[in-house]
């Protein structure tokens, strides 16, 4: 979807381990930090659309929880929608909320995604997790595992370990053993990227791991389901983030220095119903691509869902950022660490940065905003003028519930 | 906001008790419905805003909610958003909807509500409710009833019951006790809107009461909280409601027979924050007659959030439909009242027809767009030309967290 609508402020927690802090807190320093950005007032907000996706089921605030945060801030009467996309709420957040001031309903909104998973029983984190499959089905999602397993021509760790691990692990191991037995990738690569990721997050005051890791310790790391070591996968945390978008109007009244414009959003929802080849993921790049009139040639830094190390490879793939299978070839070129090409991942990613899940899609838009703005201080990519972030989330069948592919832009 | 697009297609289940029917066929039998009333495929869909409350603390399916009933229906690749806004969810989604095709975005959409809060384990649905208010901080909940209580001189009921009911009837009964104070509503009253939903309720096939009471049954029926009875309180229950969306464009090119135009929709939502005098409820009815360019006398039928039936007789004052304090008088005048001047809740309201939550906003479209096209059997509103839907759901302080009131009309 073309969209014309600027990012005025933006603001985030720091993610991790936030036990203490409320989920209404935890939005209310995000949002404050992106009106201070913006050098606006709560008063100064016509809407909002918040995005969470386990409240309900981690601390048992399944309803208004936008509302509630808002409050906590003094912000009243404006339209609240609260939106749940799974791991991608808040870009679908974002999309919702571009695609209203693109549209001229509104000069001035908030997007805004926050979660907390961590909880002193911890099974509700893991209960969380299971709710972005058919809760209803369990059996038929296990199916589907098993038959990736079995289409693919590998086998599938099942050692026990699973009530350690959320479901997508599995997911993400059968993906990575069937790319690994078809276009040779390997563990290393999958421990590269984890590295590169940990060099750019050890830069990432905000991130929730600031240490870097070389190849060999992410290979050494305790196993979680082979061939995916703990740090090969992307951790439970807890952290929000805030974009304050303004309209082009609005964007010119106010003057903005360094404007950063939201050029595309596409959203791609629901399942491979075979229609055509794409995954879900590679539909979302297409259509946002087209309506930014660009191609993934054209994108200086980018922020993708590395929601496991495998994730990240598959995804240069279909982000068409190289030719399918050829997503190892890229990460060891070294294009995609910073000071390459395509720095991929500057904020540490998911991996390291962290993954409050519904807080994940504001944040990318943080780290991307500062880029394009030349305020990323050391693992600042030199010269970033167009940026994109991709988000994905929730399993159905063998594909992303829903992905949302966001295109920005420095203006002037 | 002024919307400009058109209701091909409704349908919806039977509300009430679903035991043995998942969420996700629940949703497919009203998605099914719609898109058959409507002439249409689940391939015509461009996009769908799905409505929930409350399946992850009752099912424990937060996420995808929307994708996983899409699915059981082969209707992939559509973008999907997941839109909560606890009783108002399905009205939210619907106004998201609207907003989307009013602005050209699509041509044919979908919006859904849908909702099981009956489970074997009570708890279950007690503990989405409590999820409507600020689940971090129960104490302030309970504190601004009793602020309630005190303001307006009555006494609150705390005999130990609250273990049985929601806290939402607590609010209900403070705020009933506190406009029989000050505007000399009786007992006598309530207990008529109920025998009059009632009346409405007997002649729907989709309500979940269907027997007919008299004033008498209902005020001689259980206390659960003075004044309330138990008829006087909404049911929880289980069900779903869609309806179809199309461009003015795309109107013209099916041809729709009786077209249903939706002229505008407000969704205001926040707390009352001082800044006018008027509710939640108030502002977004005030807003829709503005943006539809009428006033409260032309509409010839209302569907309004009844889940309490003191809470229509407020909802008859901040609506517009009488001034402040005359709504038991409106109701006495029976103008309320089938073959009355505006007939209001004509499928039973949600004391009658029922209210799993996120399914009740657009189940107010289905009623109110059959009353339009003139389908409503015995129920019918002679000569039904504008119609308005009022939505409201949790709580915030003294306020509803939000409000979507919608208004339609029949063209042609």
């Amino acid at each position: 979807m073309k969209m014309n609508a600027y990012v005025a402020g933006v603001g985030m927690t720091p993610f991790g381990r936030h036990l203490d802090t409320t989920l209404k807190a935890l939005a209310g320093a995000a949002i404050t930090e992106a009106l201070h950005d913006a050098g606006m007032q709560g008063s100064d907000l016509q809407a909002a659309w918040m995005g969470n996706a386990a409240a309900g089921v981690v601390l048992g605030q399944e309803m208004i929880r936008g509302q509630l945060a808002l409050r906590a801030l003094g912000i009243g009467r404006i339209p609240v929608v609260n939106v749940e996309n799974a791991c991608a709420s808040s870009s679908t957040a974002l999309h919702q909320a571009c695609a209203m001031v693109s549209a001229g309903y509104y000069d001035v909104v908030l997007a805004c995604g926050s979660e907390k998973l961590f909880h002193v029983d911890k099974m509700r984190s893991f209960a969380a997790f299971f709710g972005a499959v058919d809760v209803e089905d369990p059996a038929g999602a296990m199916k589907v595992i098993h038959d990736m397993a079995r289409d693919a021509g590998v086998s599938l760790d099942t050692d026990g370990a699973g009530d350690k691990r959320s479901i997508f692990m599995d997911v993400y191991a059968i993906m990575a053993k069937a790319h690994m037995k078809k276009y040779g990738s390997t563990k290393e690569h999958f421990a590269m990227v984890t590295a590169k990721n940990s060099f750019h997050g050890s830069m990432n005051p905000r991130a929730q791991f600031r240490d870097e890791m070389t190849v060999q310790q992410v290979l050494d790391a305790r196993m979680i389901v082979e061939p995916l070591t703990l740090p090969m996968c992307s951790p439970i945390g807890d952290g929000a983030a805030a974009v304050v978008l303004v309209s082009e109007r609005k964007a010119r009244e106010l003057g903005l220095r360094n404007p950063v414009k939201i050029r595309a959003s596409a959203l791609a929802s629901g399942f491979d119903d075979g229609a055509d080849g794409d995954s879900v993921g590679a539909l979302a790049a297409r259509q946002a691509y087209e309506s930014a009139g660009v191609g993934p040639e054209d994108i200086s830094c980018i922020e993708l869902h590395d929601a496991s190390a495998p994730s990240e490879i598959v995804a240069y793939e279909y982000l068409g950022l190289c030719k399918p299978g050829d997503g190892w070839r890229l990460l060891e070129s070294g294009a995609t660490r910073l000071g390459g090409r395509q720095p991929v991942n500057t904020s540490g990613g998911l991996l390291r940065k962290g993954h409050p899940v519904g807080a994940t899609g504001c944040a990318q838009i943080v780290e991307l905003t500062e880029q394009l703005q030349g305020r990323s201080g050391p693992r600042q990519v030199a010269g970033a003028r167009l940026a994109m972030a991709h988000n994905g989330g929730g399993a159905i069948g063998r594909d992303a519930a829903a992905t949302v592919v966001t295109i920005l832009s420095r203006e002037g």
